[in-house]
């Protein structure tokens, strides 16, 4: 179990770090494999990790800097925050140019442009400052632009040679065939060659139908491409399709990861890089803004009750229902919301079926509301004696059920169409208005009963 | 653009069953990629798609198999389900075992039973069998028993040979290297072969420090091994260190997107199998036990309330805020249980950090709790004219979102070292806790108020 593997090695860093036995530390560090280095670093107190990513860069830094990659790009930066921009620039050129293009941008704003103007200066670092053009969360930031290419005028022998001659391309998933004027125009598997004469030409054996993204398609948008066609890599190509990069797929799975995340965050009104080890005043500075507005929205739902002040002052037993009925409403409209939003992120849904998805989630919106409005109304009778407050609560459970549901889909559903971000439904906005609705039906209703009939009716 | 490519040939799938032109129907649907084929079965109508189905079946029963394979086992089951046992075990054969396993798993009980008594009597289906034998969720059941493997005696030269024989081996990722008794000692890269002299024993050519996992493995550690090595695939082997199959990354990716919407669906309560298109009479069955179990604990923080209904019969404006101090404490127990649960999910919570983690949530917390409660008391001063009444939902909110943070926190990992999934510590126990705490420290302090300065203080 690789886990209490790690415990000793932590725990021997701890150790060797308070003994300063710096020399048996490296040597230990450098035998880890850059993903254990990373989870070293992050189980590590701040400063022993500074300490330990300063002793190993010293002696092996292209493993520090792998094992810095692996932390991500943040966290990664924040490591080397406190050092000089060429140095900065010296060690990310260690890393392939797109894990180096994530880390500087993480880096504080003056150290980011810096160490930018240092890359801009060197030739070598063309790559990095290249694809920090792209705009975000795009195909063109997450690709490598290092990609084996063959021309399609080659033979399966002459590519085997060229392949066996290409020593830094680190990994090679397929191959893919360029013309003379590196437009893409087909790919090979390794596999594939293997199996054909040497002198077959490239293009018999190629196939032409292949799956290609463009530089400005976004990231989530590849990565269910590589998910839904298995795919190990995909080429990325420019305007004129010609072959500008590839992105692989452990980078998709770190996109699958981070999208999910962000889907998970916003539905509870997170920002995506709010994480477990951000520092308090990060997490506070992302969270307080998002509670105050709805701290707003639940003074909105509280003036709903105040318009009731004078039903409650006379018959106190509502203000002990009336959150259950907003509380009901408000988990219905999440799990609504939940299975939408999630619907949509896995491409589930699309605009032919909404109408489908609206029917059944207000079926069962309704289905729900009568489900648990019974057994509501049954308890409410039963404790406080009164079938009328039964009848109330009921009814009001079943109302705002329906709403919760028929909201749950329409909001993530409407904000998709004016190409907003579906989680951004979040649970504060929905919640609201399944408050809104719980209090308006509950305590409307109860005025009537009062009204018509008295309390305890 | 994909999706508007499809949408096309999703118009004409429809019009053509409309006028019942079958054979064009087939040539069409024979051109589509197997993910492209499970989109438009996705969105046909459920009728449509058995009929499509069906035409494909007849003509191309491999191409139809795989499409309903990718539609994802509980939605393949079920295009499965009218046919004969013999029937559906010649069909599945078409597929990986991996992938057949799991559309028998997801068949109506007493068909799947017959499936197997089917698959039993056959040599040709023991592996299915096989895989239907590890318990789910393990990488037993989703590794595909097709592995590769060379002889820790062959040469350079003979791997080649050996590999452009093994023509039923879809993709290889990596060549693992077996002993005499299959136990796994090492593994190489095609590439590599590729370089060295054909004469080149394996021996002297394998990695022997290999990562593999053992067929009782959880998917989610495969997945997290896979992603945090950068893997294409990973080996799997039995107690006795013998290779006994193969995961690959297509596979993990799935696991991954799985576990993403597992966690965000037990947030919400949700059951992990209900999908958008699920049937109303399926998701209302998942969904309304959770919210009886809601409604019970609503009931619960109503009888708190209740404890204060003659406090509330004097001074009804306490209705009208109560909710909001609940409220706001069930938003910040959200997004603290979201970063932990995600934490925990994404590898970054360990043991070891659990503390700091503990101290960082609280100290948000309590900084959220002052800064959303001032906020509310000097609104609620302004509205109400009662300073008494602002520095009781003032103090409140300080006291509720303190709680929200630290039961945040300690739930989830309480139940990680119960070994029960964190992310059971779904909204409903969490918002319950901080609706008892919100209405017990407002309606608590109110009645101190009440009783020592009175009304309007």
């Amino acid at each position: 179990m690789p886990q209490r593997k790690l415990d000793v090695v932590l725990d021997s860093v701890k150790r060797l770090l308070r003994v300063g036995a710096t020399s048996n530390l490296v040597n230990l560090l450098q035998k880890q494999h850059p993903a254990d280095l990373a989870q070293l670093f992050s189980e590590l107190p701040d400063k022993d990790r500074q300490a330990a990513f300063s002793l190993l860069v010293e002696r092996n830094s292209k493993l520090a800097m792998e094992g810095l990659s692996e932390l991500g790009p943040e966290a990664g930066a924040a490591l080397l925050s406190h050092r000089s921009a060429e140095e900065i620039v010296k060690l990310t050129q260690e890393l392939p140019s797109d894990d180096a293009a994530a880390i500087i941008d993480y880096l504080p704003e003056e150290l980011s442009v810096a160490v930018l103007e240092v890359i801009q200066k060197r030739p070598a670092g063309g790559d990095v400052g290249d694809l920090l053009e792209y705009p975000e969360r795009t195909a063109g930031r997450i690709m490598n632009p290092k990609v084996f290419a063959l021309s399609e005028e080659m033979t399966a022998g002459e590519a085997i040679t060229a392949l066996q001659n290409s020593r830094d391309v680190e990994v090679v998933f397929y191959l893919y065939v360029i013309d003379a004027r590196r437009h893409l125009v087909g790919v090979v598997s390794l596999r594939r060659l293997l199996l054909v004469p040497p002198a077959t030409p490239l293009k018999r054996i190629m196939t032409t139908d292949l799956i290609s993204v463009h530089v400005d398609t976004d990231q989530e948008e590849v990565a269910r491409q590589v998910a839904s066609y298995n795919l190990l890599a995909i080429p990325v190509v420019d305007e004129e399709n010609k072959l500008v990069g590839v992105i692989t797929v452990d980078d998709v799975i770190d996109v699958i990861k981070d999208e999910a995340t962000e889907d998970v965050y916003r539905l509870a009104g997170l920002s995506g890089d709010d994480r477990v080890f951000s520092t308090p005043s990060e997490s506070l500075r992302k969270r307080l803004p998002w509670l105050q507005v709805n701290l707003v929205t639940a003074f909105l739902a509280a003036s709903v009750v105040a318009l009731f002040e004078g039903t409650i002052a006379r018959w106190a037993t509502l203000a002990v229902f009336m959150p259950v009925v907003a509380g009901m409403g408000g988990n219905a409209a999440m799990q609504t919301l939940t299975v939408i939003v999630r619907g949509i992120a896995l491409g589930e849904l699309t605009f032919a079926n909404t109408r489908k998805a609206l029917l059944k989630e207000a079926a069962v919106g309704l289905a729900n509301g009568f489900g648990c409005g019974l057994v509501a109304a049954l308890v409410v009778w039963a404790w406080k004696g009164s079938p009328g407050l039964g009848a109330v609560i009921g009814a009001a459970m079943v109302i705002n059920m329906f709403v919760a549901a028929t909201a749950g889909t329409l909001i993530p559903l409407g904000l998709r169409a004016l190409k907003v971000d579906p989680a951004l439904a979040s649970s504060v906005f929905i919640t609201t208005l399944t408050d809104v609705f719980g209090f308006l039906s509950f305590l409307g209703l109860a005025s009537l009963l009062l009204r018509y009939v008295g309390a305890g009716g």
